[in-house]
């Protein structure tokens, strides 16, 4: 299973030239959209959900993530092998999260029905094929080598002495705050955002409704303590941005 | 096949994680989005999509169709056999138009690959798989129970006594506004919405443009009428939304 | 191969029902979206996407290409064989930069679920399943005629006393503006959009940027110059428009 990340939208071609570059070299391997709407640009944006999603997609899944503000500059392309999952992305931070993975760099990849690299889309004509090529156990094109050469961490608060690095890293179609707070810490903090401080629990949008919050923190799905509101739009309450710093105490 | 409706737009990782869960049980079986812009939480507005596009999907479809506000709380998973298709969905109203199928409990079933249940997706830890279980023709998911708990039907305006209970059940890409009434009442009646009505009716755009029409009534394609404009947007003209209430009178 | 084009969006229920119809006429082949976001009616949009993207998919991938307005009207079905690949789509100049391929008019398709033909969803009842039948070879319902009726030209401009014809083909994701300039004219002329000159050229963003250009020329990847910005939106800063006019003068 191929699974692709990007920036690029769905309004233009980009995707699907990435994917008719794959099936070109393998027809068989089925393909899934992780998602296209990362923030433009936003590396730290696009590892929030490789970091946490990779998990639920099977073993040996091959990732290709490309939120690729440098390309045509002097960034390297990489493969990464990291929790028995495969990821193919530019070498600049996005990895992050699997740095102690096993790293490979991407060499001689072009696009296959074109023979042909461009400048501005790497995407197509080298990730893509990459993941192909992966796909089929072909090592030619991989080179082992040492480390990843950037790093940009997602950090994570994870006990009482780290409450100085809040942050949100999403905001999900039904304007849930995903933060960067393990759900170790449920009902042990609060949280302010924008001046407004949350310090309401619950388990569930029942529950919470039940109880009459408004906004309230739950466990959500990824092991993240999450910002929701029953029935209305929690980042649109907060006027909360993916990325931006919040503030959080001890109860 | 197995169909997917939902709310959860594209801009998050929840579709993806949804399909890992059914290739991971089932890799050869196809899957299509329906679409996953259900308004947030609108559950007749799922149930729009479900009752008028089944019929253009094969036998034995399998649908699963996730708006699910009430998530984490007393809802039922079920399963109903309707018209020869599949339908997997919270027990929550969604399928009203389908009440006289064939009903059946969801159970024992978790995220294959994660081995749990989240409290907050439930589209991924239990819908997902079970629709690749039942297409894999397992039945020890599924129980046979008497009927569905929650009714929240869709009304349909068949005949002219029936002019009171006019609604917009959706507005398209177009602005095309995809009213409650049947077909059967073409040139038979005028809708009034938002103040101003509609009269005119046109078998296609091009005669609406021929005749000067700048708003038309027409037949659509799913039985019931529409409210279109040759070229301009329907919908923003009469600044009408989803689920609105609208008036009906013979002509 | 199918590939699928249209000004759907991905709101509807409309993309899903063509993928419906094509599956159940031949489940194995794949189907890939180009786009569904072709500006509402615009058929030069849709075929920007057509003529500039066709080498990137492999040979004999089947094109279906549905932005049609005349729906319902008098306009013919039409398949063209153009640079070894198919191109399906009704016979409204989309196709333009393929006529002097050769062309076919469809005939006697249907549904094949429901065996009908609805006035305002050819691409369902006719474009879709057409795509499926010529994938398997059967040529019943192609019949070979001379000519497009209907032409409706992108203009290129190629050489510098072609100036007066520029034009914006497209804006993506980013913002970057594609243009109908050659990209044989880099570095030898400047574009001016509402009232603003373009005159800086790089050979990518890291470049750009290197340089402190806030907007810049470039060849993007189609063989077009296209206008960016390093680290904003182009368009938003020009207030540029698809389809709009620009002017171009020699330097």
């Amino acid at each position: 299973m191929i699974v692709l990340l990007t920036d690029f939208g769905l309004k233009d071609e980009y995707v699907a030239e990435m994917k008719a570059a794959i099936k070109y070299i393998e027809p068989s391997v089925e393909i899934i959209d992780l998602t296209h709407f990362v923030e433009s640009g936003n590396i730290k944006h696009g590892q929030f959900f490789l970091k946490y999603s990779y998990k639920f997609f099977p073993k040996n899944t091959i990732f290709v993530a490309v939120v690729d503000p440098g390309v045509g500059g002097e960034r390297a392309e990489v493969c990464v092998r990291f929790e028995e999952r495969w990821f193919i992305t530019p070498d600049n931070g996005i990895l992050s999260f699997a740095q102690n993975g096993i790293v490979y760099r991407i060499k001689n990849v072009k696009n296959p029905i074109t023979k042909s690299i461009s400048n501005t889309f790497h995407g197509r004509d080298i990730f893509a094929p990459a993941a192909a090529y992966l796909y089929q156990g072909r090592g030619d094109f991989f080179e082992r080598i040492e480390n990843l050469s950037t790093l940009l961490e997602l950090e994570e608060v994870k006990s009482l002495n780290q409450l100085d690095r809040g942050e949100i890293l999403h905001i999900d179609n039904f304007g849930n705050i995903i933060t960067n707070i393990s759900d170790k810490l449920f009902e042990k903090i609060k949280i302010e955002v924008n001046g407004k401080t949350i310090s309401h629990f619950a388990n569930s949008f029942e529950e919470a409704k039940l109880k009459g919050y408004d906004l309230f923190i739950s466990n959500g799905s990824k092991g993240l303590l999450e910002i929701a509101s029953p029935q209305n739009n929690a980042a649109k309450i907060l006027n909360a941005k993916i990325s931006q710093k919040i503030k959080i105490s001890e109860v």
